[in-house]
């Protein structure tokens, strides 16, 4: 068992959920006027992901609790046309994947949900933290 | 709410996980002795994943177990070398998916895990059927 803990570096999606609507919910009780974040654009030096520099604030607050809305009710829609700018750019990533072993299959997509909400979670302390800047409460 | 209701297919992943589970488990209950299913092939007919076809059922039974342990412990190992004969395919696969929305990322990670979920779930029905074949019990 010693070496099995070992190797677990004490990953848990369900922490990583967890953790996500926390911060969320924290976000939501902060910004009472989410109208101030309409056309701040990202600080790109607080925030590497350079792809999402074309959302305002106001639209990354609503998605990220879109994305707490998801996460809570566990149900998602099976296609959101709406929302998928980037599919074909993920669909052609696709291809070698479902040649891929399911076992490896679900390693990757386990791995890529924890990693993918704990950027999340940042980017909405991120957003927390730049709010209080915006209406003067220094932290 | 009604149109949100309508566009969600009810795919939830906490029901995927547990659903996975419970199939396991059964697979567990029912498959007494696992040492039957050594060396014996899948059948191609019955499964269509052609990538697997180098694993025997005996191989398969600890899988699904090893991925029931990681699914109910929540826990996982960051680097799994081991066991990632497929993942210079993955992260080939990964670079396009890199440069996407990290919203476009979560529902990519979010629908791949749940639809993994489903496959491995029928692949333990199948390996516990392929089971009572081979003791002989008609089902």
């Amino acid at each position: 068992m010693q070496s099995t803990d070992t190797r677990l570096n004490r990953n848990s999606l369900q922490l990583a959920l967890r953790r996500y609507s926390t911060v969320v919910h924290n976000m939501e009780q902060t910004v009472l006027l989410p109208s101030l974040l309409r056309d701040v654009p990202y600080d790109e030096a607080q925030d590497c992901e350079a792809a999402d520099n074309s959302m305002d604030l106001y639209e990354s607050y609503l998605m990220l609790k879109a994305i707490k809305n998801t996460v809570e009710s566990g149900l998602f829609p099976m296609h959101d046309d709406a929302k998928t700018k980037s599919h074909a750019a993920l669909h052609k990533g696709l291809e070698p994947l479902l040649e891929a072993e399911p076992e490896a299959l679900f390693h990757f997509h386990l791995r890529g949900l924890f990693t993918v909400m704990a950027a999340l979670a940042n980017k909405s302390q991120n957003l927390t933290e730049k709010y209080l800047d915006i209406i003067g409460v220094r932290h």
